[in-house]
């Protein structure tokens, strides 16, 4: 009898996974290792060759059959409550950490085990939402990810024209904020008066984890454009008094909440403080991706502001599609969009009574001070359909940054300029600035 | 009032440990990253000028105000009871795991942490004999050593007179079998017909973990003084057909019981299998270690041989003092010890019915075959007082490798040559060989 | 009074060039070196801001005033015509060495002194057409640089996509034979089936020398336009038999003449055979380009061969504009052509009774052997126009390249395999084959 | 008939030879390359196998057959007469060029050629004083290494402790002020308040061609002894205001007289001077290797000087055997012997009016100061029996180095400071300073 292709492409996978879960109970079950290596690079090879299909159902196998044993964790409990010591508390510890903790720790002894196994964590976070029955798993991995991405473990390294190509075109794949447009492009962004610096993992040393790419520049850069112009003049970086990170992108989605941002940063501006001497400011320019959205949100409170009327008259005509929505405000608008950017980024709050603007979360958090506030600084569609064109600089103030962050952490102080102060002072909010579900 | 320096000492010490207390409450209470470093990197300098007393306090410290919290444990345990679902045994999973783990985890933020963090392993390890309440606290560096030391992030790399001297100084100090007498020495070991590798982690690049000394020789190694002969003539390496594996050492006492010379030989095996097309044979030329003592232990047993009169006059006679112990036997004890060597690798066990002897257990355990006996092969006073002269050839016969080791390991069967079988097999023990608590 | 720009242009570039003269004439004065290595370095930067008038104006400087004293040169002949003996050679010796030799060495000492040379002597020849005073300068430079660019300070370095990208943007500027579309292209050629190999010298990091692009492939390639396919699949290395050497590039001008491509090809090709086992032919896929100039230098005596009509029909419509050059001729032209191509490569000869064409010339010298000629190999419209669609194989016997190289050199003997002299016999020219200038 | 082994030795000798001058003439004769490098490597591996004898006689055959020809070079010389112009300076200059120029480059192309080349100039400078007929030959080799040892060539790297110990041994083996007593000895040396640079061509990669070794300390050191002891106090280099150059050593005989040391001097202290912000002065603490040797000289003039017939007591009293040389002067002695000093390192000069001393010569020469004269600073047998135990230091005053020199190369004049010029001014010498020949 003949199969269909379809059943057969069935049959192949159902083989495939049977075959990854007893390649893993047996690696599990090895008790010494000259075998180990060799099933883990099986089961690697297995998982590399499975489809969407196959990996939900291996993960649906992780979930289960790699869990803590009920039965087990029971008796522990109980032993541990009969006789509450050392013994019975390491017993318990053991009997709840769930084995396919282990089986990971195994998978990774198999050459590109880790990148694997970071490959898996992004796999499963990309079905997480439909799928409660597997955050168990990926938090596993999350801990186990997050233990061997430690801080201790990563270097920065800097990028520039002499670096590899193979991890120069990762940097064209992952660029998040800012696309680079093929190799000129990004020769231009890597020239005598740029900088750009990753964070590596030894075990993934082809694989840039996070990278920051930063323009010297004489002053505040207030417009992100002229930053970008492949057609720009080359500055001697010695002339330069301002660092200014205009894009963080990170490379891993595997790693996704496994932060690396808040030191890369730090490090970046420690680096060129140390190689130029002259450069004394240290700040991003950056997006405020959640701005428009609130503005859309909050219409009606908008319209009821002091020259809140043209606003919503221009929100509401340059609602729905992506060509309108790219529409640049004129400079009428100026003033009270500015007004409305330095009151969202400082009183719109999440229920964490975090700022509602993700950006600014992050730049916050680390100990940065909101300092200016610029106007058509980003004229991209993106730029103006998600910020209205307005993109912010976020200042490094290195012997502040402490201090700061835990004014934020503690108390949830954001830092401000006066001059922002003054802006988001104007805006006589009819009622406590609404809650914004976070965008991402 | 003029304080006595001891008095001034106690009270140093009692302020260094209070303050690395502080430091370590502090990083654990970090909610966010800036200052985790330059917390830990003061925790770290504190430690580092801790005396033994001292340490011993902090060691304490990590015990009683690092472990989970009884109470929060006994709350998240009825919660799992009441009910068993991934939440609640997510929390109980949580509330068991000993804080110190995740306060490890910072620690290594800082410069150096990983091999501060082996180093306190180490500390404690010296100590644990007397101090039981520490056995969670070296239980939890062990995990998380084991987790980071994870043969994926390990490499392999050859040392020869080309490597930095800092390394090389390691290896003088580390030998641990045969000891280098200084740099004309260990020149000697690396000649064009010795190899050396060892193995790597990339955070401790300057601290070698375990290495291996081989001999390219003809034919299987028999004695071991004529490889160490700091004036043997260099051999070609082209013409050798057999390494010899003639000593393993373990560098890093803080990692003790984190294996690696399994991985080892068979990778370095594979490394010169592929260099030198040429040589076939890889072999150790290994001590009995315990031999000596399980004669000692057995001298009754041993009496009631064939043959085994002379052997125990022998015993009697060479007992107790270094001197007298490293008198090498005459040839006439050479059959009946060598014989009584076979009998005890092969039948001699411990408790857990695997073999008695540590370096037997090791090789055999890995896969290899127990292969020859040599009779006066390591003449030395160590060699002579603890394995009456004899040293073993264990074989790595690559393909059969994994096989003797699933036996081993599954059935406890030990694979040996038939000429070893035979020499045991002369023996007729009057009852089953005897239990030796092992050596080490 | 006010100076016009050109004028003022004229006056800056005296100056410019009086002050090189100036600064070359103190570097030679120079007796210790403290000042030298300044001196040097004010030198080549000024000669970095000469425009080609500039350069013309030093060159006649170094042609003049850095010669050879005609009076010195006459006194130290006197001297050793009067008693010639080791005293008044080296005498003589040293009044004939240009100064500008010891100019250019101490030119040398400044960082990127080599780099400038080797641009002063591209900058040489490519005026030394008009320019016959010049050649004793250019001789003196090409003295030196084939002393520095000796093989012995030579490395070889593979070059694939791990290469940085400042060595591999260099290769899309330089590869002179089948250009490279870009970085996509690049990327396809440094693909798993691919080999680029490059010459490096020690003072030149950043630039490759020369380069030789190799597809690994089955049998031998007959045409070339599969091998350059961006679409077609990648080969397992391990599969192939054959390596395809099908571009060599020379990268600096400057060094022309000085060969490096004989080393090349036959270093690489050991690397290979210990790389990939498998491999056991080694040959290019080159075009002929001289052979359509002498197909049409040839049109009478074509006319006259059996068979030459219909060839000197196809040649004569195709005559002229680029265009029309670049049309394939049709299958029926198959037999007479390859005929024609192997009577051309093996007995047109320059004056100098070596073979007209330029390609064959190098891979004969090097000792290979002209193995095959294919038919529509190469249907580009270069191809075409130059080699009338034709590629050859010329095939790197290993054994046998000596031989075939001192037959070549000593008896101007070609090595042919029998197939290509099966078809070189076809041909029955009226007289001996004319000569024809070298293209290049 | 059976050979005596010395008549076979010296049949053994003349077949080497005669191999090798065959090997060098077809070397020399090779038209295209595919067989120079198989010559090349012959040559070199039959003149490793040459003895002390052999050797000479090749260096016969350098000398006789590969100089230039009298008939060619009488020829040119009459073209150029007859008609003076390019080709026939050209001609000339050709005709003059001593083959083995030519046959030196070829022999380079081999693998470990520039090493030997090296070696066979050393061999030739040990053995040139007898052997004037090898002048030419010594003077090609000197021309060719000077241009391939051009600075442009030579790399600055630092030597530590993490610097690979085939370099390192070389260190010990090739120091030649203050002997290094093994391992522990230079490990010290190597410590952080220590320094230590050598210059690296790259075709000799595990050769130091000549390194200096710096001591860091506060205040300019007036001792030697303290800086070698083994047993002192490793200084925090960040305490340091001074670098000390207290031993410069040249490690390969064959590039006796291609000078490195004035450069190595000024760009170590160039390194030194930007790691170590603080670090301001640049001194060397030097031998007087000529003082006692001029003092026995000049005897009778020391006697008419004030305060000169203790001195010459003493003079009188320790002449001699070693031990006697070597009893350190009384203070008594200190002022006559500092004046001495004084006056012979800017007086006594040699007959080109150059110091006399040697050590001297090459620090004047390179711009450095004649600052201070130390008594009791080398109170080892070497220190007292050639300098009296007197030690000076120059200054490297970075910006009055190039000053210096020039005062020093144009006129002749030596820079010192005003403590030793008064030092001078006491001793009223009864005539010229009289000349002595240099030591080496
Ligand atoms: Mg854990
Ligand atoms: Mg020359």
């Amino acid at each position: 009898m003949l199969l269909s292709p379809r059943l057969r492409a069935v049959i192949a996978r159902r083989d495939r996974v049977a075959r990854l879960g007893e390649l893993c109970h047996a690696l599990l079950a090895e008790h010494g290792e000259p075998s180990s290596a060799a099933l883990a690079m099986e089961a690697l090879a297995v998982y590399a060759r499975l489809d969407d299909a196959g990996r939900a159902e291996f993960f649906d196998l992780l979930a289960r059959e790699f869990a803590p044993d009920p039965d087990t964790v029971m008796r522990a409990i109980d032993a541990y409550r009969a006789a509450p010591n050392a013994g019975t508390l390491a017993a318990l510890e053991h009997a709840v950490e769930p084995p396919r903790q282990e089986l990971f720790r195994r998978l990774n002894m198999a050459p590109g085990g880790t990148a694997t196994l970071v490959a898996i964590r992004g796999h499963i976070l990309a079905v997480l939402k439909g799928r409660p029955d597997l955050e168990p798993v990926e938090r596993d991995l999350a801990h186990l990810l997050r233990s061997w991405f430690n801080r201790g473990f990563i270097t920065l390294q800097r990028i520039d024209w002499h670096t590899p190509a193979h991890v120069l075109e990762k940097l064209i794949r992952y660029e998040a904020v800012h696309e680079i447009n093929g190799w000129d492009d990004l020769r231009r962004r890597l020239a005598a008066d740029r900088r750009c610096f990753a964070f590596f993992h030894p075990s993934l040393p082809d694989e840039p984890l996070i990278f920051v790419e930063v323009a010297l520049v004489k002053g505040l850069a207030s417009s992100v454009q002229p930053l970008l112009d492949p057609a720009r003049e080359v500055m001697v970086p010695e002339r330069a008094d301002t660092a200014i990170f205009y894009s963080i992108s990170d490379c891993q989605p595997g790693l996704h909440g496994i932060s690396f941002g808040n030191f890369l940063i730090k490090q970046v501006a420690a680096e060129l403080e140390s190689e130029l001497r002259k450069v004394k400011t240290f700040a991003t320019l950056s997006p405020v991706p959640g701005f428009r959205a609130w503005l859309d949100a909050n219409l009606q409170e908008i319209t009821l502001l002091e020259g809140g009327m043209k606003v919503a008259a221009w929100l509401e005509k340059n609602r729905g599609q992506a060509a309108r929505r790219s529409v640049l405000p004129g400079d009428e608008l100026r003033e009270p969009l500015l007004q409305l950017c330095a009151h969202y980024l400082m009183r719109a709050q999440r229920k964490d009574q975090r700022p509602a603007d993700p950006v600014a979360r992050f730049h916050l958090r680390n100990g940065a001070r909101l300092e200016r506030i610029n106007w058509a600084a980003d004229t991209s569609p993106r730029g103006v359909s998600q910020s209205a064109g307005i993109m912010v600089n976020y200042l490094y103030e290195l012997d502040e940054v402490e201090r700061n962050h835990e004014a934020y952490v503690n108390e949830g102080r954001v830092t401000v300029s006066r001059r922002v102060e003054t802006l988001a002072r104007a805006v006589r909010w009819p009622q406590p600035a609404s809650e914004l579900a976070p965008a991402s």
